[in-house]
């Protein structure tokens, strides 16, 4: 299946756009794209008019260009005709939003199968129905909500397939923008009548802008299952991981999906040892999948043992963060009398004698910059450490604002995984970028930055589990 | 202990100021106090001086007036006889900034011991040594750390206690200023010379400003714990909450406890288990410290079962949201056909036959502000329903700005907890602080969400035990 019509379109036809409501789901996409996104967009209506000074089609047919995707935002019952209509002029790629299908059972089912029918005929990819579509910068974007409302991440090479359009504006979108955490395509699944997961694994399989999948599921249908775990192994043996967030795992969840997507998780145990198993990454609450997403995002090396050292300015973060790596199944290295009396020559005279070098490494508030480079550059070529957490408070003003880049600097000449804790407060903003810019991911909460080591891992596990079964 | 010198002093003293080092402790805390604060302001260094135009005394004994509270920010050799001369001359209260005491041993341990003594002698109020001080809006602000790295919240009525001035500074200031969680007074205790928690629970149980008491702790010394205890529930029964973030529960956290803070947490399981038995509040991690001590602060009435109702926009946030009730020992309340019904009743043409009534109800994203009030009331109205989870995603432009403050007029009208989940964003800020300003706490993910209900839920398990205990 070809979807780089539906992901790179050239030319874009928005069936069922309004003159008069500027709300429309149909409004709001051509416009949407017509001046934030690169495609040609054309619209139509059966009325006709004008939008934006710009003709209203009365019939796709009437479009003067050949049409690469298709957007389909009319009433149910009016759906199937016009895919009908674009299958004749060849169109492509077709997103269908509209609802009105399978999800409301009856007479729905018979219109997606119908829908389905009509799909194969043409040879048209069908994204949907019922869904929010695709967002593919700087392409193309069909999610129906006004640019003043949604929050859009940037560009960059995560690809996002959500079964839930809500899951996806909000828990990815909102989120990965304030984490600034880029997409590479985002697809909201919907009704998945012919484009399922696994279609869409296939493809960012080969995308080259793709670098890792991130996947929120609520169940599959049959046999779906097993094919996904197959296509998510072929894109990690392409080092592009596939990230999994699984809702629906309780009793109470499971109901509520039945009555969302349709889809049942069969039994979340079954499924999330399936997973590991076959080298899919798990993000097991709303946090892990935003760390994960950030840290794999950053491409660092994977970890075998979870062997870490953990250099703080605050004594009480380093014992918060001592019990989150026993939480989480890391080790905290232990460095030997000879070894801590080496990082304490690296440090300035307040803190020398001040300084805890045991696991958790205190610097204490009287640290400058050249220590926290110094006691890292130590580490990065001490071989018992495999990565590196840096809880960095900036609070004392021997820390100048140049602490992140500085670091960042030192100790992305070693291929060993860093990650720091910056606090969330828009005055450090320099310091988080000085780090992200230059290799080192930033969590908001010792929390996130040890999720962020688990990330890395979990992905070292699966590197060993399919190096093994590939024998 | 007559606290109120050092929480509302009318003089203060700082001791080791510099005329030349504009970042030195004692001239922070000094230009703080004289540009920020209420308290009126005098500086001593033995060389005098001036600063900021006024004169710096060369003794405290200079100062032309009768001096409430003292900062000390000298040398830990000249502490103690600083501190004599601050007895000599009747000053009520001191915070010692200073380091150097039995933090380091020896003979550290032998200049604390001095220290307590002159303190005894002079039945003065000794906040430290080893200490980061005390904030409290409007009055005094002894927090050494420059305003423009500090971030610091708005006065509220929550009194902080920690063990730990990272964690103080850290995890309440900056994370209670994003929050807007607002600080009655806040204390970093250092090495508990003379004033402990359980001097302060003392206190905090009397302060009319303080309506919740949170608590960073590491460990207690010998006895410590048991009259902690005793005070915790003595505030509680004033209906001032306590509570708990306990670190070092791991053995990892103990080893880094010892070369913290020097106390040792004996076995977590027993501490929790008796904090429980005394209507003491634990939150468990870095999040629900904050989720709690928002909710706490709304002083909201608790719950007693557990039995919640969840009202969504979004299918995948209900299922995400199910799930979290399960972990978090909830129970969604089953509604009656009859009950659904009179809900769908509720709702306008777009969204009734869409809509999922079941719990949780799923108003889709054709829900306008008037649906959620009306079915909020519905909720408030139904005797199963014992608190309400909004997950409210502004997405739809259906949903208006005034969502907040429409709903929360609604139900501030019931005695019922409300909380909600609205995405942080800054363009929706005008809906949280519509929920916030109107009682209504809100959440910035769907987890924090329901430990804000688990909040409300332990406080009616401890009000239960309380009782019993009393009955």
């Amino acid at each position: 299946m070809d979807l780089k019509s539906v992901f790179q379109p050239r030319t874009l036809c928005v069936i069922g756009v309004s003159q008069y409501n500027p709300l429309s789901p149909g409004t709001v996409i051509y416009q949407k794209n017509l001046h934030e996104m690169e495609v040609e967009v054309f619209g139509v209506n059966p009325r006709g008019g004008t939008l934006d000074g710009r003709e209203i089609y009365k019939s796709i047919s009437d479009v003067p260009k050949d049409i690469d995707l298709a957007v389909i935002c009319v009433h149910a019952e009016a759906v199937n005709e016009v895919l009908e209509e674009c299958g004749e002029v060849g169109v492509k790629g077709v997103v269908v939003v509209s609802g009105g299908f399978a999800e409301i059972g009856g007479e729905g089912i018979e219109r997606q199968n119908q829908l389905v029918k009509i799909a194969k005929k043409y040879d048209m990819v069908v994204i949907g129905p019922n869904c929010v579509g695709v967002y593919s910068p700087p392409y193309v974007d069909t999610f129906f909500l006004p640019s003043e409302r949604l929050v859009t991440p940037p560009p960059g090479n995560v690809a996002v397939i959500s079964q839930s359009g809500g899951i996806l504006v909000d828990q990815f979108f909102s989120k990965y923008t304030e984490r600034k955490i880029g997409v590479s395509v985002a697809v909201s699944t919907g009704n998945k009548a012919i484009v399922d997961e696994n279609v869409l694994l296939e493809y960012f399989k080969n995308d080259p802008r793709t670098k890792l999948i991130a996947v929120y599921l609520e169940g599959f249908r049959e046999k779906e299952g097993t094919l996904f775990l197959r296509r998510a192994m072929e894109c990690f043996e392409r080092k592009k991981p596939v990230l999994v967030f699984m809702a629906g795992k309780s009793d109470y969840g499971k109901q509520a999906t039945a009555s969302h997507t349709g889809s049942v998780m069969a039994a979340y145990n079954v499924a999330s040892a399936a997973f590991r198993q076959w080298g899919v990454i798990e993000a097991e609450d709303e946090y892990e999948v935003i760390t994960f997403s950030k840290v794999l995002s950053f491409n660092l090396p994977s970890i075998k043992n979870g062997n870490i050292a953990v250099l703080t300015i605050s004594g009480g973060h380093g014992v918060l963060c001592a019990d989150l790596c026993v939480q989480y199944g890391l080790k905290l290295v232990e460095f030997t009398e000879e070894e801590q009396e080496e990082m304490r020559m690296l440090l300035n005279p307040s803190a020398a004698p001040i300084a805890s070098l045991k696991n958790p490494i205190d610097l204490t508030g009287s640290l400058t910059d050249s220590d926290v480079e110094k006691v890292a550059e130590y580490l990065m070529r001490n071989e018992k450490v495999e990565a590196t957490i840096l809880l960095m408070l900036p609070y004392p003003p021997t820390i100048s604002m140049q602490l992140g880049r500085r670091t960042a600097n030192i100790v992305r000449k070693y291929r060993k995984p860093v990650v720091a804790y910056v606090p969330w407060v828009q005055k450090y903003q320099m310091i988080v970028e000085g780090f992200e810019l230059n290799g080192v991911p930033v969590a908001h909460t010792v929390e996130e930055a040890v999720q962020m080591i688990k990330a890395l891992k979990l992905k070292g596990e699966a590197e060993m589990r399919i190096n093994r079964s590939l024998g």
